[in-house]
């Protein structure tokens, strides 16, 4: 089964990443862009796991990030 | 419009990120996850900017990234 992992900061974290990149759209002439928050994606293979352990254990950090697990129903690529 | 856009490494390009994990989750105890790739995940809200070329300029390094870029009709949170 491919799994989808989404992984954000929690609100009212600070996310310097999103202001970095909020603070070089008007040098590159884009407009009406805002609130733009970065997190991380993690794709994966899974057969039976656990996944919210996995991404509570591993790939996310819960005291600062929020995750959400979204799963397909077979290997093909639902993107 | 909230925008969500999912930047991951190109098919065949190396993932130490992706790697990393795997070789973790055996010592944590995860068994049958496989195939695990790392990206990026950035959320927006965007009115009237040219999305395409914002994650070609500024979101993805395309050379060696996709991205994909989702589209949400209101300000409501789609997770």
């Amino acid at each position: 089964m491919k799994v989808r992992v989404l992984i954000r900061p929690k609100p009212g974290i600070l996310d310097p990443q999103g202001k970095a990149i909020e603070r070089a759209l008007p040098a590159l002439g884009f407009e009406g862009i805002e609130e733009v928050r970065v997190g991380r994606l993690v794709e994966l293979e899974a057969d039976g796991a656990d996944l919210e352990a996995l991404c509570e254990r591993l790939l996310a950090n819960t005291l600062i990030e929020d995750f959400e697990i979204v799963r397909f129903a077979d290997r093909t690529d639902p993107a």
